[in-house]
Order: C-alpha cells, then sequence, then structure tokens
C-alpha cells in the first residue's frame, strides 16, 4: 500500500496497529545516494569501525526517499503469514518557517537507477511525508511549550521607537484603532513590515491592546507579514490563545510524520529484518531518531537501543547451510533461489487491501516491495533451518534459538574475514599478519603488485591511493617468509605490515 | 520551446544559428537550492570578494536543473523584436563509466518551491540533456585520443597468469577458439570476470589472437562483462576499431551536449541579459566550463573571456532614472510595472514554432519564460532611456553608449552602499566608517543594540554570530562621537572600527 502526506494520518492507526500484532517487521530504503565523491565505501580489509566511519560520512548525506515497511503476522495452524507490506513516500518539506529547512546530497547514478526503475521523483517531492529526528522534535516542542507558557511574552525587551518609525507606527496604530472598533472583523493582516517593524508593532499592541493578539506569518512569496486577532473580552482572548497554541501543537505534530511509525517501531521491540540492511539502518537512525555518534560502539549502543532485535537476510544466506546451496545473493536472485529445490517456500498471503504485490510479478527496488519479499526470504530461510535441525522441525518461528544466533549482526560487504558486525558485543578479532602495506611509485599497475608478490603466490589488492595499497595473501602460510623478505629490500617499493599501518593511521587520527 | 535530451540534436543547429543572429540573448536558472546550512549568502556589509566567496562555496554545490536561453533579434524598421525562448532540460546523467558521476546538493524549500510551481522532476532527471565543463571535455578527449592512438595498448605490462586462475583462462581460450573458428557470429559477450580476469583476459587475446579485439562493457545491473569481436582479416579489424573509435568519440560528444551551446554563446560576443543575475553566472561558468577561482580578481578576468558582455537588468530597473518609477524590482513584478505608465511595452513577437509564451500568460520561474520576459524587460527599459536622451530617441538598440555603463556590471543583492560587482574594472571603494563591529554577551537582542546606539539616531544590524554584530549608523555625521564614545566604554559589550574588524578577519584568513 503506497502511503504518501495524503493518505498518512488516515492509515496511521492501521500501521501501528499491524506493527504492533506483527510476528516480524522487514524494512527496506531507497537512497538519493550511495557514496560520496572519492569515497567508496567499502574495501576488503576496512575493519568495522573504518567501515562505520566511511558509511557515516560518506553515505548519509544522501536523503531516504522511500521506505519499505511489511509486517508479517504468523498463522501458525496454518503454517503460513499474512503480509501487510507498506510503501512509505518521504520528503522533509518547509511548510513554515520553523520546520527544518534540509540540505541533501543526490548521485547522478543513483537518480539515473530510480528513474530506470520507473521512481516516481514528481509524487515524492509533492506528497512525501515529513519526518523529524526524536532531537529535532523535542526542541520544536521544548520552544513551543516554552512559548505558548510566558502568555504575555515577557522575554521581549521593549525599546523606543526609533525617529524614522514614528509615523509607520501612528499609521499603524490608527489601522489597528479602526479595525479593534469593528465588530466579528476577519483578523487583520499587516503587510510589508520588515523585521524592525514587526518587533515595534508587537511591542505596541502588547502595552496599548491588552484584547488583541499577533502572529507572523509567511506569504505565498516566502515574505513576512503580521495577523491580528481581536477580541471582545478575555475568554474570547483566551479562545483565541488556545486555538492557536493547539494549531502549532499540530503543526508540529504532522513534521514529526514518518518517526511516529519509526518510534513504534522502536517501541514494538519485534525483530526487524533487512537484506543488507547496514546502510539502512543508519539512514533510519539518522533521520528518523538522532544524529550519528562518532564511534563505533556509541553507535552500537545507540542502535541496540533503538532497533533492539535486527537480522540480516543477507548474512543468512552466506552463511552455511543455506550459502551451500545459494550461489548469488542479491536480493532479487535470493528471493529467485528460495523458490525452487532444496527449499520450499513458506506460503505468504497479503492482507484485504495490500494485493498490490505478488510474489509472482517483481517489483524490485520499489522498497514497499523489497521489503515486501526480504520478509518472504527470511521466512524461507526460517523453514530451511528447521527442516536441518535434529529433529528437524517443519515450521520454525523467528524467535527459535537457531535464529537468535543471527540477531543483531549486521552483513559487510566485501569484507574477505569480517562478514558482519556484532551490534550487541565486541566485533571478531581477526588475524591480518598476511596483509602487507605497500608503497610504491605512481606509475605501477596491478602487475607490478603481483610481479612483486609472485613467489608467495595468489594475492588481493585493495587500492589506498595511487601510491599506496594493502595485499592480501591468499595462502596465509606465506605471510612470515613475505614479510620477511620483503620489508628488508630497499627499492622503489616499501613493504611493512598491517599492524603498522594500522597503528600510523590511529595515530594520524588522534593527533 | 522545451528541449531535453530526445530534441536537442534536432534543434541544435537551429539553437546555434538563433545565438548567431541574435542582437541580444537574454538566460536564467533554476536551482536545486539556494544556500549550504547555516550560511545566509548575503549580509548587508559584504564586500565583493566577501559575497564572492560566499556564493561560490555556499552556492554552487546546487545544481543547475533548468536554464533558459532567449534570442532577441531586432526589426528596426518595425521597432520591435523577435523572440526564440528556449527552455532547456538539465541533468548530468551517467551513461557509461567514463562520464563523471556527479554529486550534487538539495535544498528542501527549493525543492517545494519548484514542485509548487509545477516542474517536472521526472522530465528532467529522465529527459534532461547532459553537459561537461570545458576542463572534464578535454580530458576525456585526450584520454580517448591517446587510447585510440595506442592501437596495440602498449601502455598495459603484462603479467603472469596466477595459479589459481590458469583452469579458468584455459576455458576462456577454449570458448574463444570455438567463437574464432565461427564466420559472421556475433560479438562474444564474457560475462562473470572480475576486474584481475579481465586483465588476464586482456593480455590472453593481445598475446595470442591478433584477429580479436575485446572492450568492456556496464551491464544492466551495473556489472562489467566484456565483448570480443572477432576479424576475417587485418581490414575487417581496422574497420572495427574505426567503427569502436568514433562510436566513443561520439558519446563523448552527447556526454558535451549542452555545453555546446554555452560554448556558441561565448563564441557569439552577444550581449547577455540576465536579472540578478550573479547566482546565474556562476553556476553556468561552473557547470559549463571550468570550476570557479578562489579569488574575485581571478573570477573576474574568467567571466570577462567567458560572457565579456553581460547586463542585469535588476541593476538598470534600481538605477535612476528607471529607479524613479519603479518601486518593487522582482521580475515579476518589474514586467508588471513596465506595462504601464510612463512606460511604453516594446513589442516582442514570438518567432514561428515558439508560441508557448506569450507576455499575457505568465509562466514565471520557468527559466525559458524568465529569461523570454528579462530580455523583453530590456528592450522596454532601453527605450524609456532613449525617451529620456536629449535629444530623445524613440528606439534605443542594446549596442547604444547609454547601455554601456550597465555592461559589465552584476547587481549585488540587500548591500547598501555597494550596488553592483564591476566585472571589467576594480570595485567601487566605499567608505565604512559608519560602521562598527561589536561584540556582546550572548543575551542581546536587538533592542538591546538599539538602545546602545540611541544618541547617535537609527541603525542597521547585520548579525555575525549570537555575539557579534556589524552596526551601521543611518546618519553617518555621527560616526566619529559614536565612535570615540563608544570604542572607550568598557562594559558588558566592545566597539571597534570596521576597518579594525576586516583587518582581522583578512589576518585569519591568511594564517
Ligand atoms: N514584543 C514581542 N516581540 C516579538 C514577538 N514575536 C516576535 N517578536 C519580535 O519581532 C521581530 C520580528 O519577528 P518575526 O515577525 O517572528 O520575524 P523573524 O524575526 O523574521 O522570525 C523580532 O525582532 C522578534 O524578536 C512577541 O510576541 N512580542
Ligand atoms: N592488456 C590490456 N589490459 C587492459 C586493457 N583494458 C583494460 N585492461 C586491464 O583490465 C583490467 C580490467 O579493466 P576494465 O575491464 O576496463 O575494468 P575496470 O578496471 O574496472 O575499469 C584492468 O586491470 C585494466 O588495466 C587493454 O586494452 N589491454
Amino acid at each position: 500500500m503506497d502511503i504518501t502526506k495524503h493518505n498518512f494520518y488516515e492509515e496511521l492507526d492501521n500501521i501501528l496497529k499491524a506493527i504492533e500484532e506483527s510476528t516480524f517487521l522487514s524494512i527496506d530504503g531507497e537512497f538519493t545516494g550511495l557514496d560520496a565523491e572519492g569515497c567508496s565505501h567499502c574495501a576488503p580489509f576496512d575493519t568495522p569501525s573504518e567501515r562505520y566511519s566511511k558509511l557515516k560520512n560518506g553515505s548519509t548525506d544522501f536523503l531516504l526517499l522511500q521506505v519499505g515497511l511489511c509486517a508479517f503476522k504468523v498463522d501458525e495452524g496454518k503454517r503460513m503469514y499474512e503480509a501487510k507490506p507498506y510503501n512509505f513516500y518521504l520528503f522533509p518539506s518547509v511548510p513554515h518557517r520553523s520546520a527544518p529547512d534540509k540540505r541533501f546530497m543526490c548521485q547522478s547514478s543513483s537518480i539515473d537507477f530510480l528513474v530506470s526503475q520507473g521512481f516516481d521523483f514528481n509524487k515524492v517531492f509533492r506528497e512525501g511525508i515529513p519526518y523529524l529526528t526524536a532531537e529535532q522534535e523535542h526542541q520544536m516542542r521544548c520552544f513551543l511549550e516554552q512559548k505558548h507558557s510566558e502568555q504575555s511574552n515577557q522575554s521581549f525587551s521593549a525599546m523606543e521607537i526609533p525617529e524614522n518609525q514614528r509615523e509607520f507606527m501612528e499609521d499603524i496604530c490608527e489601522k489597528i484603532d479602526a479595525f479593534m472598533a469593528k465588530e466579528d472583523a476577519e483578523p487583520l493582516e499587516i503587510k510589508g513590515c520588515n523585521g524592525l517593524q514587526r518587533k515595534l508593532v508587537y511591542q505596541t499592541v502588547e502595552e496599548k491592546y491588552p484584547l488583541a493578539r499577533l502572529e507572523t506569518k509567511t506569504g505565498e512569496n516566502k515574505e513576512r507579514y503580521l495577523l491580528l486577532h481581536g477580541a471582545k473580552n478575555s475568554e474570547e482572548l483566551a479562545k483565541i490563545d488556545r486555538e492557536r497554541q493547539a494549531a502549532e501543537m499540530m503543526e508540529l505534530d504532522i513534521q514529526v510524520g514518518f518517526s511516529k511509525v519509526f518510534q513504534a517501531i522502536t517501541k514494538a521491540e519485534k525483530l526487524v529484518v533487512g537484506h543488507n540492511m547496514f546502510l539502512d539502518v543508519l539512514h533510519c537512525i539518522k533521520h528518523f531518531h538522532s544524529s550519528l555518534p562518532d564511534d563505533l560502539e556509541d553507535f552500537k549502543s545507540l542502535v541496540t537501543g533503538v532497533l533492539p532485535r535486527l537480522v540480516d537476510t543477507k548474512l543468512i544466506s552466506s552463511t552455511p547451510p543455506l550459502k551451500d546451496f545459494i550461489e548469488k545473493t542479491s536480493l532479487g536472485e535470493l528471493h529467485e533461489a528460495l523458490q525452487s529445490k532444496p527449499f520450499k517456500p513458506v506460503t505468504i498471503k497479503t492482507a484485504p487491501g495490500f494485493e498490490r504485490y505478488t510474489e509472482e510479478e517483481t517489483k524490485l527496488h520499489e522498497a514497499g516491495y523489497d521489503a515486501f519479499i526480504t520478509g518472504s526470504c527470511f521466512a524461507t530461510m526460517c523453514k530451511f533451518l528447521g527442516s536441518c535441525q535434529k529433529p528437524a522441525t517443519d515450521f520454525l518461528l523467528p524467535s527459535s534459538s537457531v535464529i537468535k544466533t543471527f540477531v543483531n549482526k549486521l552483513y559487510l560487504m566485501r569484507i574477505a574475514d569480517i562478514q558482519y558486525l556484532t551490534l550487541d558485543g565486541p566485533d571478531m578479532e581477526v588475524n591480518r599478519d598476511h596483509v602487507f602495506y605497500v608503497t610504491f611509485p605512481k606509475e605501477w599497475r596491478m602487475s607490478d603488485l603481483f610481479s612483486l608478490f609472485e613467489p608467495y603466490g595468489n594475492i588481493q589488492i585493495s587500492w589506498l591511493s595511487n601510491t599506496s595499497a594493502l595485499v592480501g595473501l591468499h595462502n596465509k602460510k606465506n605471510a612470515k617468509i613475505a614479510f620477511e623478505a620483503l620489508s628488508k629490500e630497499k627499492g622503489l617499493f616499501h613493504v611493512s605490515s598491517y599492524a603498522f599501518y594500522h597503528r600510523n593511521k590511529a595515530l594520524k587520527w588522534s593527533a
């Protein structure tokens, strides 16, 4: 079901209920870009904390334009699930001046890609649901509460009316007098005042017109103007105040928008499934919860507080026993593979009103559809894992201990020796004695590195710049002799250990 | 006339001809944003070089999505113009890997604004014309030329085939043998190789198959694969090479796209008119010509080389005698004002095929329309300036000396004492002895500053931070006594001269 700002509030209760009642949830996001200029976000010898920094700094200034959320509810008797896939269009529009005016990055190739998938940019920009982080919401709420409690706005100090504003102010007072004398007049618009004049009008109204209330509005051309409300008596004035305060709180509420759904996900503490979901998680936290900390350990505590049970289907499908039957783990290919032997796809029925997606007609790269089939893959992989148990179970629930081994581990793309990030504990320690830091003249190509390491067998190269690279030996047994021979050689190149490289890098950063 | 990548090449000759034959040109741009977070791009006491830096650093990471270009051709006999307004949709898509993958910024409020004006984002992303700077084009052309001249690719050094690739390579060779034996076979696709394997295939083909040619292609899912062409004899091989080289040059040409139009504008040396055009000029240079220099003086020489005759209608309308008759100078309001007394609008006829715009039906904020009415305003203002001459002329050509005083001056928004940037000479020197640099506690508000300066009359405040501001006296005569009194006072605040502030700032920057 497509959700835009036009049907968001109509559907919100249903969405919250679907989350609450679900057995598990699955999510997916579509972004305006993937990596900043010149910062590829993955290299084969990244450590988890290097990978986190790269993604945080290079990949999260882009925007989430679409979030897919699918709620799966088990029917244990029938051994099937009912799915409610939602496809949210998101955009942080700026309806009034107190809403944040977000700057964000786009990447041409990602826009191209979305266009090629039929993504509707007009719809997302026009009808996208806004959102705020909890931090932003809190700030704005405090600001409004303070403003509302200071009925008389004591915080504004009065100033003397400057010479050249006297005539202007006399004029305004005449107009206000006339307005206050009328009965049941529509609020008075006072246009064309600059900031100073608006301030003077405010202070004059507060001094001289106890039954009038001012507010600043933003017009069609973004120009600011004043709106003056008049009351007959103090009860009516109080009513005007109450109504305005309620309207302002409502505006804030609308601005919180999609973050309400995210907050409900946090609160429900359900298992949340994603496919290769590290970037999705970063974006969700950054846009809907709070800014990302610099340190990986702080990030881990943050995530486990906000999304306490995450499961990555890319990790499950890349781990034995599934790994042995699945060649390619991109979402589309995984879903395909799970349709045939040795797998038995779990029946998923979309709930009434959610007929837009079927497993037969692919809508890959639409976030709602991707979330839908991610959850479906998860269910089928659970079933398969159950069938591998001794004794075998025919229908394994996500709450099973078999699945627990995958919880709170996020798949790390293209790192040879560290497959995942552990969210609720320390990461795996890996030995990289077979990896070397090599510097060389800028004329060197891949083949020069291959020649250099030829005696020690095949290598994996990760370029750091045009004069340096990390080089890993496939045959780890050769690590010692390679290091002993090469680190001593003095020539065009220089070989040092991975440990040395890392120490130096840490020093540079802390300096 | 809307121009997208679908009709660009069809219309290009007509566009170039319209530029060549024009009496003057007008331009306008629509951007994805205006200013970076926390960097408002104009303050009342900016110097021209401060303003340039702010715009360069804070406003040009956004993208130009639409450029309006209108060619006006005079009919002196009939005292009217014929207009050809073009509305170009632009987007730097990435059709193949050698094209640059641009990262760019967007600003929510600007996207909102374009959406509210009915801007079609799907159209621009899907059908936008690409562009390259002259620098990028030059680089890519050199690269291709070098590649094409090195028929045999001597630059790639051969490497030994690593152990674990031997089987793979034998397999490939068998396939290639079979392929080369066939007659008139379609080129052979070799998929699923990584970078190392592609390199090995390349070197093997170069060594063993003199009548075969390889190329690397990018597939639908952005995966790289090899395509092998086979020739019967060396003539056919040469033909394959020629065709491929021509295709690559053509691809580059397509990527140059809209920059061809910009290059033609440069070459034609016509008067180019814009409304409040500083930002348009910056964007055009940056996207279609070259990166922007840090220094204002370097920027001036760059612009006068690329767009040697610029005229800003906002400046003309803000300068007497026009100023005395025009209250508001935003484009729409200016156009409106010029329709009635004392002005006599010049007749503008759109050329056949360009009927999309009429002066009656406004399409404000569509770049083509805005360029159209900018030129129309310019023509009418010229006419008015002619009527003010002694003796009066009824129809003043843009080449008249009356207009020369406006050439190469760009309007500077919201600077009180410097109205324009002079492109072909030094900027006006202004005295700012009446401006003070004031620091104060963070609790201070506008009214505290007003109180502080109360004895010296009205002031203009430009906040620098929450504890500092530039304050200008309206009454310059009071500058000396104010400075003598306030600079000596020791209290919560500190007042120093504008000159002192500027010296300090320059020191900080050069440090
Ligand atoms: N006395 C008084 N001054 C106000 C009030 N609200 C805003 N102002 C002042 O009026 C001026 C204009 O404020 P506003 O119209 O909100 O526009 P902004 O400053 O551009 O956001 C500012 O100097 C504010 O400090 C108010 O409720 N009472
Ligand atoms: N011998 C030879 N090697 C090539 C040639 N073109 C590319 N290579 C090498 O093949 C490898 C793969 O190149 P390519 O397929 O263009 O993919 P890319 O490196 O990902 O851009 C690289 O190591 C290139 O240096 C060629 O014409 N001849």
